[in-house]
This record gives C-alpha cells, sequence and structure tokens, in this order.
C-alpha cells in the first residue's frame, strides 16, 4: 500500500465523521410537521454505521480530482438510500430484523407503519439532496443511483433473496443475487463519487466502473464469512442470523477457505482496476483491503 | 368554460391513453432478473387508474406551451409516485385495503414483502424516468417531485393521517392533513407540467402554484364526500371506508353541504389563479370543473 498503514482509519474516521455531520444536519434545527416520522427516519440513517457507501464516494471523488464539498451530496444520498433498504429490510414481512448497529430496528422502536413511511421518505431524501446540489452531471448521477436502487439493482436483489431463502443455489445464482442486493449500490457510490469530479466518458470513471464491481462482490463474500466466524457484539446484528434463516451463503456453498480466496480474487482484480489512475488510485486499493480484510 | 363541454372527456381519455401507453412500455419487453417484483410492480402502477396526476401534468405544460412528448416522463413519473404511494398505504401495517381500483391490492395479489419493494421500486423509477429525459430543469423537476412525496410532503401526511385515525379533528388540522397526504403531489403535478415549459422564475409558474394549492384541497374534500355518498362500484374501492376505520374526514366535521360549499369554494380560487395565463388557461379551468364535480 502507498501510504502509511497507520493513516488509513484516521482518513475513513474523518470521512465517516464528515458525512454523520452532512447527514445529522438534515435533521437538525428543522421546524417539521411531521415529527414521529423524522424521529423515526433519523433512527433509520443516524448513528454508528460502518458508512462504507460514503466512504468510497469520497475516495473515489478525490481520485479524480473532486472537491470535499462537492462530494457531500452523494455521499449522504448512498448512506440515506442504504438506511432506507435496511429499514425495509428489517420489516417483518422481510427479514423480520429485532437489531441493527447495536440498536432496535425502526419498527421496534416506533411501529410498522412508521418504519414502512421512514423508508420511503429516506429514499426520497437522496434524491432531493442531490437534487439541491444541482451538480451539473445531476441526471448521470441522478440515473446511476436510481438504476443501482431500482428494479435491476437493490430492489431486485432484495427480491431475489428473499425468493431463494431455503434454496439450493450454485454460486452463480448466489453472486447474481449478491450483485444486485449489494453490489449495485457498491457501484454506484464508487461511480457518483467518480461522476463528481469528471464526465462520463472519462476513462478514469470506467476504471472506477470495474474497481466498484469487483469491491462489490467481494465485500457481500466478506459479508458472508463475517456472519459465519464474526460474534454478534463486533457485527452490530445478530450472528449467525443469515445461516439460522437458511439463506445460502458463499461459505456454506464453497466452505469458509473457498469463500476468502474468491474474496481475495476479487480484492486483486479492484486493484488492477485502478491502474490508470496511477497513483491517485492509492487511496481506493487502501479502502479496498480495509473493506475485504476487515473483521467487523 | 372556454371549450365544448363534450371536447374534455375525448380529452381527458386521449391524455389517460398516453400516459398509459408510456406507464406500458416501462413494462413491456423487458429482460427482467427479478421477474416477480416486476410483476407486483406492474399490478400497482398499470390498470384503469383515473391517472388525475398526468392529465394535470400535460394540462399545465399546454398550458405554458410545453409539447406532449416533453411532458411524458412527468406525467408518468407522477403516476409512479402517486402508485407506490397507493401500494404501501393498503399494506396491513397501514390501512390494511384488500381492494384498489377494484382489483386486488399488491399484498393481496402477490404477498407484503413483495408489495414493499414493489412501492420502494416505483418511486426509484419515478426518480430514474426523470433523469432519462434529462430535461435542462431536471434539478428544478426533481426537487418539486421529492419534496411533494418525502418528509413535507406526502409521506408526512401519511404519517400525520395514521396518527389521527380515531382523534376528534378540528378542520385546520384535517386541511393540514389532506394538504401534505394528497395536496403536495397534485401541486407537484401542475408544477412539473409547468416546468417543462418555462423557467421557475416565469410569473405563470406561480399562477400554476395557486392553481394547484387550491384544487389540490378541493379534490380531498371531493374524495370524502365521495366516500360518504359514491358507491364502491364507481369508486372501485371500498365506499364509507373512511368512516368504517373512523378516520375525520371533512363531510363528518362540516357536514356534507358545508363540505361542498368549501370545495366550490376552492375551486373558484382554483379559476381565478388562472388569469395569468389567459385563454391558454381554460384547458385547466375545464380540468378543475370535471376534477371538483365529478361523481366517481
Amino acid at each position: 500500500m502507498s501510504v502509511d498503514a497507520a493513516e488509513l482509519p484516521l482518513r475513513l474516521d474523518a470521512d465517516r465523521a464528515r458525512v454523520n455531520e452532512v447527514l445529522a444536519a438534515l435533521f437538525a434545527d428543522r421546524d417539521t410537521v411531521a415529527p414521529r416520522l423524522e424521529a423515526a427516519m433519523s433512527h433509520g440513517v443516524l448513528g454508528n454505521g460502518k458508512r462504507l457507501r460514503a466512504l468510497l464516494v469520497y475516495a473515489a471523488g478525490r481520485a479524480v480530482g473532486a472537491e470535499e464539498d462537492e462530494l457531500d451530496p452523494a455521499a449522504a444520498a448512498l448512506e440515506l438510500i442504504h438506511a432506507y433498504s435496511l429499514v425495509h429490510d428489517d420489516l417483518p414481512a422481510m427479514d423480520d430484523d429485532d437489531l441493527r448497529r447495536g440498536q432496535p430496528t425502526v419498527h421496534r422502536a416506533f411501529d410498522e407503519a412508521s418504519a414502512i413511511l421512514a423508508g420511503d421518505a429516506l429514499q426520497t431524501l437522496a434524491f432531493e439532496l442531490l437534487a439541491d446540489a444541482a451538480h451539473p452531471r445531476l441526471a448521470a448521477m441522478i440515473r446511476a443511483l436510481a438504476r443501482a436502487a431500482g428494479r435491476e439493482g437493490m430492489a431486485a436483489g432484495q427480491a431475489l433473496d428473499l425468493l431463494t431463502v431455503g434454496d439450493r443455489l450454485d454460486v452463480e445464482t448466489l453472486a447474481n443475487v449478491h450483485r444486485h442486493k449489494t453490489g449495485a449500490l457498491i457501484r454506484a457510490a464508487v461511480r457518483l463519487g467518480g461522476l463528481t469530479g469528471v464526465a462520463e466518458t472519462d476513462p478514469r470513471l470506467m476504471a472506477l466502473d470495474d474497481y466498484g464491481a469487483a469491491i462489490g462482490l467481494a465485500f457481500q463474500i466478506q459479508d458472508d464469512i463475517l456472519d459465519v466466524v464474526g460474534d454478534t457484539r463486533t457485527l452490530g446484528k445478530t450472528s449467525g442470523a443469515d445461516a439460522a434463516r437458511d439463506k445460502p451463503t458463499y461459505p456454506a456453498l464453497l466452505g469458509l477457505d473457498v469463500a476468502r480466496t474468491k474474496a481475495r480474487g476479487l480484492l486483486e482484480e479492484a486493484l488492477d482496476a485502478l491502474a490508470p489512475l496511477g497513483d491517485a488510485g492509492a487511496p481506493l486499493a487502501d479502502l479496498a483491503c480495509y473493506m475485504i480484510e476487515r473483521d467487523y
């Protein structure tokens, strides 16, 4: 890695603090007509998230010369979409989870109707935030975010995931679920960061897309691995939950060692993809290693 | 009215057919990764809706010189947002409705998880569609649509509505619920049509905003009235449903006659607001009368 290993966590902490501030500001000093809805929304998005999607926006943006202030709306928008998806995924009709990020899920802390509406309004807020910033490439940004979140992206992945509970899948099908459910939004994070700095036709954006595709899948494999080997305290959610509800995972299909090898192979792919960025890609390389080698 | 009374239904039918075609095209000949999700989405948005929001987009757009093709994305986006809200409102945790537009609701025809995801993805698709069209005033359009749909608009109204079931409200509070729950999106429909043709600073857009605000509330009062006097067959939903679940309505608070007078007063306001548009505003005047004097 090109930077001092001690520097990375500090930079990530700074970026996390940065996006947390942007998100908190969305809920501060507001004279709102529906305070309970706002409370449910902020419960769903504020707090100690990993903020990986925001970290990717900042890192990808910096790699192509974008300013931090310009990146704030995209970073926050990605976290709002991610938060909305968690609020809805946790609902009784979906994964029925009680705990998220070490806290009661929104429908447990409030009620089901509030959780449905809070998720809905968090999604809306993501698009509103991008529109308010009115970046010259707003159309490309909204398009990338909406495709990643919608019926060919995250929502499709979630739908596929629900259909496959209890099924014996092959690895190809499982990868397809993951590419949509988690991968699409991670790719979008990298792309929106890139689009903040350069045009759609810039070859560096294509390099970023390849990077995003590789780490997206690698990240999910690592998530599956951690569901097996992690503990509930460090994960902030119930460990072993996937196995308990008979969800197919990489370790279950391939064994832990093969799953780990696959994640490392994808990490290599991600690092290779960064070549066109030269030295400017180094922080993205560090971030990829951090995401895939994490134990939380 | 300035046009032949026989012409209006024909034009509205043509506009309805137009937006239905745009919506149907979103689901035709697609090679999708999640067919069940797509089916739930199209169940939620296709079919015999009144398409009032689309009619308003077309009428407002034409009044300021926009072309029909340019108006298609906004017309469809409004209907997608409206459809998403109905799919979620019908859920067991919300209004728990079995019937919508004469058909089983999405969670009855499919399942709850599919209905949650279909609503989510319908919302996303609205923003994607606008972004794809990449209108020069895209930022203002997304902003208007997102504000109308989100935590200070429709979602807030729905949250307030759930809180007030069984309460004795005053008319002011009820108007506040309606202004958010239904009014915001109707205003947005008029505004997006307007923005397709003229800039945010154009005085005609302000006239359209005033018109939209008045018909938005008038429309909901009429909806309340029809819930009392209509029958299930022509409404396509269960008549008397509001009273049955003890929801506050205008007729319940004011009596039927006063509610009718209030709706007509707002209709007058809407017509007055159109003065700056001159003759170009006549179709909007006709549409307002049609919306408020309807019996379906």
